[in-house]
């Protein structure tokens, strides 16, 4: 096992795999975004990676109870190990399963409109574009390649129950693919926010926030800024960061 | 004609109704969203009111010959008059038309396909939400009453080259309808900007620039603030308004 770095992240501690997919930025950003009431108790993390987003969330709201859904083997591992390490096995579960077969009647792992709310850091790229990584792993985690869109909005669809939330991070560039693409599944934007590496610089990155069954009023809050110009982190990210970040990929 | 007031805004001098429908921040945030190349020469300003967008571009781009279409006699009436007190009589035109018709085979206003840039202040809000204001040609112009969405798409998409750009401010609480409807009609859009009354706000309007037979790939530029914290304009805004602000609403 000497491929597998141990990192911290605030109260986490994050086994990863060397030259494997790392969790970046966005994933902190991602897990920092819902505001849960009390009544938010049962929540899923697609495209679960090591858990970095789903423990993210079981630790600032400790009254939900959370599934990881990790489809390959070797994250799944890693994100089993890491539930164990951070002692959330009694609320957080880990279901290796492809998201395309979720809420539906030959699948077991979650129930149909089950679900207060889903958290995912979907793969960002279409297909045939941009650099495709060499390792695997990382390919697809990275890339379109297991899980289109529409697959990724049908599967929300299915196991959301009405009246509940999806939170996604997304590139700007296909944002009107994916606003579609959340519309045409019954899943209507309500809260955006774009996130800038830096003030004055184009937007990298945005989280938006749908509503299944929801009216149509968005709102665009303030934008999100990384980096201040000295390099460092703004306030906003070093105190979702909590404390110096190890282990991640810049953005 | 003692309820006409005049105005002036940056360059321009401006004929207004008292009590009437009257430029705001957007107008002059939209006239300079466009950035245009030399061979950007016709172009329309659908929903023109009184003028000031068209007359800004005119100003801004020399090398430009633009319709101004306008449905309201008493608006169309002051943006004649405001094209010939800006001395554009050569280069701009004022066309009293529905902009449902354009484009079709029984306008003669715009032939089809032939522009290559079309910019629009539309009616913002939805019917039957907000407060209709109580003049009549406040109200039309503000809600839409007269146009719909998908009926100004439609005409966009018909004036326009292939290649052409449309550049549209909106109500970003209508974002994912407003980039549907573009969609629909081969409207892609390709760039993005929001505009927030100060840091730390939420977004009250957004810029859209988009492009008939576009490819997918949308940028979402920095966003652009209004006023300082201190009630002034931003520096950008004042460099767009030239000077003091006169007769135009607050944002």
């Amino acid at each position: 096992m000497d491929d597998i770095t141990l990192d911290s992240i605030g109260p986490l501690r994050l086994y990863q795999r060397k030259g494997g997919y790392r969790f970046s930025v966005d994933a902190v950003l991602l897990a920092h975004f819902p505001v849960f009431s009390r009544k938010t108790r049962h929540v899923a993390d697609l495209c679960a990676g090591s858990g970095v987003v789903g423990l993210l969330i079981a630790k600032r709201f400790p009254w939900t109870e959370l599934v990881l859904v990790e489809l390959q083997e070797s994250l799944a591992e890693l994100a089993r190990r890491n539930i164990v390490l951070n002692g959330l096995e009694e609320r957080v579960s880990l279901s290796r399963a492809d998201i395309r077969e979720l809420g539906k009647g030959t699948s077991p792992v979650i129930s149909p409109g089950s679900l207060d709310a889903v958290t995912v850091n979907p793969p960002f790229r279409p297909l045939n574009t941009g650099r495709i990584s060499p390792t695997g792993e990382r390919a697809i985690a990275r890339h379109e390649i297991a899980l289109r869109l529409d697959d990724l909005m049908g599967a929300v669809k299915r196991i959301l129950k009405n009246g509940g939330r999806l939170y996604i991070i997304y590139h700007p560039s296909r944002l009107s693919e994916l606003t579609e693409s959340m519309r045409r599944e019954g899943i209507e934007p309500k809260r955006m926010r774009f996130v800038h590496p830096r003030e004055g610089e184009s937007s990298t990155m945005v989280l938006v926030e749908g509503m299944k069954g929801g009216g149509v009023e968005l709102a665009v809050e303030p934008p999100l800024y990384v980096y201040r110009n000295d390099g460092s982190y703004t306030s906003e990210v070093e105190e979702m960061l909590g404390g110096p970040l190890q282990g991640a990929n810049p953005v």
